[in-house]
């Protein structure tokens, strides 16, 4: 292993005595992020106003850090742009696919799917009409499900839930052979897994950056496109940055050059310059070795509560093949359970009906952080300290 | 008047000796922005990590933000929500207008609309399939061309390139009239001009934040529904967070309560810190008194222009009804006059094939800005002073 994961624990900005293992929903503070957009904020836009567009690099945020989240999920440079929120870019990505397999109607997707998925999906065949559907089955299910009715399969690599993995090349292969297309969302997987999307033939990737690449909240999301497909598919969002020549205000659309072309409206320049802050973490990060210490964490994580927790029921599988990088229990009195914790100051997730997740990041999660969120969780289990009203009082969001 | 425009201008860190005529294409920085952002990165996701999503508000930022953005439109609070980008918010429009007006197929705009309205428009026929088309005629001829074929009138109601204002209510009314509904883009109007979109009947506006508003580079769009549709318009976009119950993680899409189901994905928080800082100025700014202000400003410019710069050709209408808050001249060598002027601390914009324009805010413009873009341009002029090679190299973005 050549990452030293000392070295990334240090450029984050934690709070003392927090364990947190939520940064699958939202990432931490990189050190450098703040001066960063500060100076983006006085420097640039400041000084330079609208100069700033070409002076400062803005109009080229989205492609230059593509370039710099391409090599985190196995893409090549060129082949990756920042923008909009993950589910603009699900609809977008979505309405390429299904345009490039004219003849059929389906859009394969799990009931594991992340909902807005599942929910810009439906969006998209209602505003297809003509007898576009959305059909859902069982994450175990998929495999078989594929068939020749099926113009796009629509799959989160990585159950937002239940932290299981799907194999991406092996159904994306699955649905080639049957002649549909795969759109693949790394909400989950991006910064958390060793994800290939070119080596396992994906046809277009979504993403986001605020969870395991700490962009912030709200940060923009990327999409990937199959170099194969880039210069042919046609954007249905079609918006003016995403034009051959956005500044001749032509009247018609014309589609720019490959990546270019998914770009849509103005970029988010203060989320995209704490975003490549956040990048910088990453430069001496190898995915190899990022993947050998997830399952070295999540592996101590479920031995350790499995030993000292038998009440709680394990959701994530124990197949490292199907394990992204988090580890979800089960129990009925999740919602308290998880509120117990996070009074104690460990920080995770509950996510209805009943799962409570834990979200690994190496990057500043260590074994430390296992232990002592196995010892917290095993008190409140044995002492039932989760049995308090406050607890059980749900928050609107959560 | 009892807006004080000294005391605005006071709120704004504008680099010295610079006039800024190009608020209309991106507003200078709020003194009180920097700050916020850095609050919110360092106190709010630093120290509340996930939970700032509750503890500091994130979550009802685009509300809480499009109720103070609602009166500088002349809409009620509870209409209006913040997020994507204007493109993403035009299509978004459009698609929910076209679905109430299910026997029509067509989108009625005009030339002079920015064109990625249009190629929003273009892509929205495609994806809709079934004979849908946009038709595009002169602004000058978009009463003449409303008919009963019309789905729906798309416009921007005032041209970003010659600064024309169309007339919101009659165009609506006579929209009405055929059956047709009525999409204003406001992108040159919110923050400019006296905007009325109630009384105006619009079903549906949308704008962005970064021009007149001050939102910084890359802020969010806002859109607005009128209140007799925003209850069952069905939102194509059907992102999670317009969902009714957003954390029931529901497979099934059901639409949010009123303007709430036009949110799509996760909201970009640290854009919408640096929004909500520039709009406390606009607290102080009576929407009468801006307009007014702009008038007179428009007036002296215009003026002073025609009397000294002979071979520049006026392309904003002379009629105040007809204007927006932004003067353009026509001449062939508007690129490098432009340029020239740039180099001079007179900082405007070209638009192609042969457009300068100037922006007027009232609320850091004020007579002696006029009066000294006048000076320079006539000096300019007087002298041939843009005819020379380094003023005509044309820079890829402008």
């Amino acid at each position: 292993m050549t990452t030293d994961f000392t070295q990334t624990r240090a450029q984050f900005d934690l709070p003392d005595g927090l364990i947190y293992l939520d940064g699958n929903s939202l990432g931490p503070l990189p050190r450098a992020a703040a001066q960063r957009v500060d100076r983006t904020i006085r420097e640039e836009w400041g000084k330079m106003l609208i100069t700033g567009w070409n002076k400062a690099g803005w109009m080229d945020l989205p492609t230059r850090i593509g370039d710099r989240i391409a090599r985190l999920i196995g893409a090549q440079p060129g082949h990756v742009v920042l923008g909009d929120t993950l589910s603009i870019k699900v609809y977008q990505a979505l309405a390429s696919a299904v345009d490039m397999a004219p003849t059929r109607r389906v859009i394969l997707s799990d009931t594991g799917n992340f909902p807005s998925d599942l929910y810009m999906a439906e969006g998209l065949c209602r505003t297809l009409g003509n007898g576009y559907e959305l059909r859902t089955v069982a994450p175990e299910d998929v495999a078989d499900a594929i068939d020749d009715t099926v113009a796009v399969l629509l799959l989160t690599e990585v159950d937002y839930r239940t932290g299981r993995r799907h194999d991406l090349p092996a159904l994306t292969e699955k649905a080639h052979a049957h002649g549909a297309l795969a759109v693949w969302d790394l909400a989950h997987s991006a910064g958390a897994t060793d994800v290939k999307v070119a080596e396992g033939g994906a046809d277009f990737a979504v993403g986001c950056t605020y969870k395991y690449l700490n962009s912030g909240p709200g940060g923009p999301a990327f999409i990937y496109v199959a170099p194969r497909h880039a210069a042919t598919t046609r954007p249905a969002l079609s918006g003016w940055l995403g034009h051959e020549a956005p500044f001749a205000f032509d009247l018609d659309y014309r589609p720019g050059a490959g990546i270019e072309r998914m770009r849509v409206g103005t970029p988010p320049v203060l989320q995209l310059a704490a975003l490549d802050a956040a990048l910088d973490i990453w430069d001496t990060v190898d995915i190899a070795d990022l993947r050998a210490r997830s399952l070295e964490l999540t592996d101590a994580f479920i031995a350790g509560v499995e030993a000292r927790c038998p009440s709680l029921t394990l959701a994530t599988p124990r197949e490292h093949a199907q394990r992204g990088s988090q580890v979800s229990f089960r129990h009925p009195e999740g919602y308290a359970i998880m509120q117990a914790l996070v009074a104690r100051g460990v920080i995770g997730d509950f996510r209805a009906p009943d799962v409570i997740r834990f979200g690994f990041t190496p990057l500043f999660i260590g074994l430390d952080e296992v232990e002592g969120a196995v010892a917290t969780l095993a008190e409140i289990m044995a002492t039932d300290a989760w049995d308090r009203p406050e607890y059980k009082t749900r928050a609107k969001v959560t």
